[in-house]
């Protein structure tokens, strides 16, 4: 049986993505389980490589889209020039997914600022995903050894939240993380719903009832659909550890909600997950951290574990082998 | 040399807080750094003791202020009546307090469900204390052993919090915690401060630039009275290991920023400290926890480590001994 063939995005060239890509090649426990092929830029690869003095990829393990002149950028700067190359490495794989080419695509960190620089409006990967495979919903999961959550809302900022808040969106939160757990975990998963006030508004005392108007009705309605979730809970207690064991996920209604907790306790090991799409995706938890790019100090775990996860979910569906 | 006299509140007589008290007053390791004295309903302390089989307080540990009928009311119950009660607890100890008759103040848990069904229109206990001590300034500080946050907004809904914001009351928030931090560690401290949107608004992709408009200028404010301080960091890896490691507290804008991952992490364990008032005020980081009240299963530890923190402050300050 062949092993399903994972593109590995490569992410902004100017940020840690070359270098954890080139790591994530000579790892061959990934191969155990996964023919990982590297969307990038081979000339890029090579400078880093001669950059750190690491031995050089292998041409065949990479799928190069000569994006961008390896040499006309800086390590750690914003560009629009890496913006561009990012958004086509990204974008070649998730066109070769759909055309079922590859299994699954995991992504190495883009930058925000360079793919604005280079005239693509997106606030990450999950909106492209949403955009480019017309996924009718799609929702951010961040999943750990130790701890699961999904964001109702994602990239947006503190204000717009409420507005954004929806029943018919936390209920396809539900749905999706349920589904995906479900293969995860191979068994019927429990959920846990975060309210949005304080303290879940405490019956009214704070906040705009949010919690009754718009999150409880969706966890009754995925309750007659037969899930497993409780709440609205109170945010602060929810991450109890007595809360962690028996929830397999979390539903969180916002960025931070659900993200505070997950690096707090899972450190930088989480892996990201885009659900409700027609392609397999994960991707590492962390940035480009331009701070520490090219010093060969970034590291290639949660790469790993994308790429990990992200065959066991294409393992599952079975197209796409290579 | 005298102990410093602590008066401990029992709370709404229906939660947890008078087996707490009785738990607290049995407590030797307690009586070796302070003189505890319940303020509460002497007849609700042997009413709950003989629920529990536990023995009967001593009269001479009590401030018996008879403010409610021992058997008018059920255990994990909302009434009037509790809320009344635990609100006459808590005045009469800031009273007292602020007359010097006792030292510090440690309260267990009050519904505020009740306090509301009582007529008194306070969100908690920082609130009743701002207004019954005319402090210009207060603000609420979580701390435990691996963890503190102060916050800069506390008990309202979500989306009140942007228009409370201010860089003044930022600044207030970074000096009183940065005063506390002092007396608890004996040096300077060193704080961090978070933003307010996903990645502290990643340079305004996100959100309205709370972080550049309100919270950095507190920051520079804060740094040019000499403080240690740092921000407006990214939330979610605000609480990574490596920042806890260098943080002695965290300045955070919202109740749940701060407290998800203080109990994430510090679980039940924590000790709320109201900060900028003439008294010396700490309080248990939990509830009434209505659904376990009377049952002997609530956890002391929380009310021990208030009151050793409440004799800690106040030992720096010395008036009150008893």
């Amino acid at each position: 049986m062949s092993l399903p063939r994972i593109a590995v995005t490569m992410g902004d060239p100017a940020g840690v993505g070359p270098e954890l890509c080139l790591r994530l090649l000579r790892d061959e426990s990934v191969r155990a389980y996964s023919s990982p092929v590297v969307y990038g830029d081979l000339g890029v690869l090579r400078r880093v490589a001669r950059h750190l003095r690491w031995p050089e990829p292998a041409a065949s393990d990479v799928n190069d889209l000569c994006a961008i002149d390896p040499d006309g950028f800086e390590p750690g700067r914003v560009s629009a020039a890496c913006g561009a190359a990012a958004y086509r490495y990204f974008t070649q794989a998730i066109d070769d997914a759909l055309a079922g080419h590859i299994a699954a695509v995991a992504t190495a960190p883009l930058n925000k600022e360079s793919l604005h620089a280079a005239g693509f409006p997106f606030p990450g990967h999950t909106e492209i995903l949403a955009t480019r495979t017309h996924a009718e919903r799609s929702c951010m999961m961040l999943t750990a050894e130790s701890i699961t959550c999904s964001l109702v809302t994602v990239h947006v900022g503190y204000r717009e939240v409420p507005q954004l808040l929806t029943s018919e969106r936390i209920l396809d939160t539900i749905e999706l993380t349920a589904a995906a757990m479900e293969r995860m975990r191979g068994r019927k998963p429990k959920l846990l719903v975060c309210g949005l006030n304080p303290h879940a508004g405490e019956r009214g005392l704070f906040g705009d009832r949010e919690e009754e108007r718009v999150i409880a009705p969706a966890v009754e309605a995925a309750r007659a659909r037969g899930f497993d979730v409780e709440g609205p809970l109170p945010p602060d207690t929810a991450f109890l550890p007595k809360y962690r064991k028996a929830a397999d996920a979390y539903i969180c209604m916002y960025h931070d909600q659900g993200l505070i907790p997950l690096k707090a306790l899972a450190f930088e090991d989480a892996v990201n997950v885009t659900l409700g799409l027609p392609i397999v995706r994960t991707s590492v938890d962390h940035g480009t951290a331009f701070d520490i790019a090219w010093t060969g100090a970034a590291d290639v775990s949660s790469l790993v574990k994308a790429v990990e996860l992200a065959a066991k979910l294409a393992g599952r569906r079975a197209p796409g082998t290579g």
